[in-house]
């Protein structure tokens, strides 16, 4: 890997790590990847862990059908639009031309809403809260893999609410949500804030987004939760008969969490040496790689059977015939949280030696106080990880009220800016149009800057400013 | 549902009891359904268990993307005419007419095994044992719910080794794990064995199978396990270098086990009052109805607390608005297996009353007694739905030699038949024609029926039967 660096080249760095670290090959349709086994256990553990939050939650899992008949589709003007170049059609099937054409899903708003018509009736029947993990298909112009492929996984939310009160409370509980996870799971800094208009869902009344920064400077829209309004509900005559008799339409929400957070993984904490894994989501925890000489074999099977049995983590042991230094190489690619090294010395003086791969540091530990401590280690390496990632974005978040400082910014290191902004769609067009940088959402909190709008002005127009927005050149 | 019998008109009760009972809604294109949370749960339920058991075996999940090339299924010529007429294809995306067409995955073997070749160099590299949870489209000309859904949900596993032995072995450890689940988990008896040469699965040497008696006396496919031998590896050069150093083909299986099964539950076990579900995927194992008078809900509630503590089962308590005896019954409907109702009496007495579905009980238990017996009372119900699921099995197969016998059984009566059979295709098809009733397995162990077959001669042309096999009219 040592040819390739992440700080001078990120997306050669990125394409290189994701293959060599075996988490992806590419699929034979442009733009489609193999989640091979690797991958695809990070995300078995992530959507464990998102499933039994939104549980926690009230929602329950169900599954709709893949094809949307395309005059479903059709129905809200504005979503239409937005999907209509995305998406993949079937035009025959069971050896026959369709009569109707059938849009493979690119999100499901469109075939789910004629049924919460039909199921809802009453007040009583209000809150629908129900979700689904399946796969989508968007025909990206420019694929990236995880970031944007043709095919990826996803979760997604959709509730209906009795009022607007209801339903903006849950996408914003559902943002919080997501937030957590990035940060206490994936250890991924970010602000959570509000799309503008131009940049928000396809027929949301609102989009709430975790905003990411990657190495390169450019910005990752880590998840979405949208404030649907009525919209939807108006289109597909979705209506309840209130307390008071009244038939009103229900306010909806819709939110997605996406395979994309495996690329925010990759691309926030790997190094030159390969991936590094947040420990939570990690499909092994441990390696272990024995230091077999002549005669320790059976001693050093022993104690690391008397570990495993201690330590109840998902841990790998590496006996192949390769060699120690191969080994550790090999599992500082695939970005394994902690490694223990286990030789004659070892197991004389009862002692392990650990290499943790976010520090590249070795330590020694007790075999009796690893059990107690292990916990502390992880929450230590996750704690770190979230810190750099922190720092970094930090470090490249610039407050900026002048146009020209805007522009270079932009021009050279990139990163993110926070600026006063008039929210009005030109300023946003000519921003994009001279910087590449767009809208990525106006933040609900900003920690460590103390900034207030007062009497601020544009960054760009120098009108009246409404708020201070992030901004960024985005993927 | 008193005025649909069951038995009377199986297929007519079945379609009414899978929407009363909220398991699912018809999409909006033909052969597809919504599979409803009360489904999806069951669903979920299976894939755990069918997970942890593959896992253990030593298979890791992945993902492949839903579209394959239309030459990559042409590659394997019986594969491609075997699924062609059922294929949903792709022909624009992303606003052009595609250059070459993308079927929608009726089942991976085509898409996988590209791979295969690419990934697998030496003996080292085997065996490869891999699976994945999808959706797969398959254009049913007979749809019907859960049974031939047009888009269904399944996991397909696929493996490689190094010689057929080991190949054969993994295929028939998974008919025995899918028996297993559909002994142990789903409480439904049937047959496992091999199917002909014109049943089997499309490109494969060999297919495997456990076939389930409906109550109206036809047969249903549970699962497959196929011995793919080499067919596909040779079409798609997945090779290996040997220990010997010489390169050769692998032998390769696949198998899958889908929604389906929940028909199969729904068919088997239920009964004119509703679903009766098996308790280890039963979405709530337990359903409480308080019944409150006007001055015990507090201490009901207390009550209610402390058997949710006591008891760790997924319990559902309805303390909705409705009257008691309309609880009792919707929750017959949804087939829960065990009801507990609790009153003044209940509380005064410390006894639950509960109510078996599987037997239309009720019973007393004092409530210290209840968390030590839970389990067995969970696991009789199950014995009791395996027993009833194997009698009426055994009860409708006939042991036939005679023709006219056969013939008279599938007009009448129909259910499974045993008989012996030369194993040529056209007695089979002679036997199709004139009775509807197809082979459906050459069963590997006919626990009470002491059949050796001897001189025995074919049922339908008198020559010399080669073995005894199980024919029946099939959905």
């Amino acid at each position: 890997m040592a040819e390739i660096n992440k700080e001078k080249n990120f997306s050669e760095w990125y394409l290189n790590v994701i293959l060599k670290a075996d988490l992806i090959d590419y699929g034979p349709v442009r733009g489609t990847i193999i989640f091979k086994s690797y991958a695809y256990r990070i995300w078995e553990k992530l959507q464990a862990i998102v499933d039994e939050e939104i549980k926690k939650l009230g929602v329950k899992n169900l599954y709709f059908p893949i094809f949307i008949p395309e005059s479903f589709l059709r129905k809200e003007k504005e979503h239409f639009e937005g999907f209509t170049p995305e998406v993949a059609v079937v035009t025959y099937a069971g050896g026959e031309e369709l009569q109707e054409k059938l849009v493979v899903r690119p999100t499901s708003e469109t075939i789910m809403y004629p049924y919460f018509a039909k199921w809802i009736k009453s007040y009583r029947d209000l809150p629908i809260l129900i979700n689904q993990w399946t796969n989508v298909i968007r025909w990206e112009k420019r694929p990236f893999p995880f970031i944007r492929n043709t095919e990826f996984l996803w979760q997604e939310g959709h509730t209906a609410h009795k009022d607007h009160k209801e339903a903006l409370d849950f996408a914003l509980k559902i943002l919080s949500l997501y937030e957590k996870i990035y940060q206490e799971i994936l250890c991924i800094y970010g602000f959570s804030g509000r799309k503008s208009e131009s940049e928000k869902f396809a027929g949301a009344l609102a989009t709430y987004t975790y905003e990411i920064l990657l190495p390169d400077g450019k910005a990752l829209q880590g998840c979405t939760s949208h404030d649907l309004g009525q919209n939807f509900s108006k289109v597909f005559n979705v209506r309840f008969q209130d307390k008071d008799k009244k038939l009103k339409y229900v306010w909806q929400t819709s939110w997605g969490f996406t395979t994309r957070a495996i690329g925010a993984i990759v691309g926030v904490h790997g190094d030159n040496d390969g991936l590094i894994l947040p420990s939570k989501i990690a499909p092994y925890e441990i390696v272990v790689v024995p230091i077999y000489d002549k005669k320790n074999e059976k001693e050093i099977n022993k104690f690391i059977e008397k570990i495993k049995e201690e330590i109840k983590k998902d841990i790998f042991i590496d006996a192949s015939e390769k060699t120690p230094g191969y080994k550790f190489n090999e599992w500082e690619l695939k970005g394994v949280p902690l490694r223990i090294e286990i030789g004659s010395e070892e197991i004389q003086k009862q002692i392990l030696t650990c290499f943790r791969r976010d520090k590249k540091e070795r330590f020694k530990i007790k075999l009796d106080e690893l059990k107690n401590k292990i916990n502390d280690i992880f929450a230590e390496i996750d704690r770190n990880l979230f810190e750099r990632s922190k720092n970094f974005t930090e470090k490249n978040t610039f407050e900026v009220r002048d146009y020209k400082e805007f522009k270079k910014i932009m021009e050279t290191k990139r990163g993110f800016i926070l600026a006063p902004w008039c929210e009005k769609e030109k300023c946003e067009e000519k921003i994009k149009e001279e910087t590449k940088a767009t809208t990525r959402c106006r933040p609900m909190k900003i920690e460590n800057w103390k900034l207030k709008i007062g009497n601020s002005k544009c960054v760009y127009c120098k009108q009246k400013a409404k708020g201070y927005w992030l901004f960024a050149q985005s993927y």
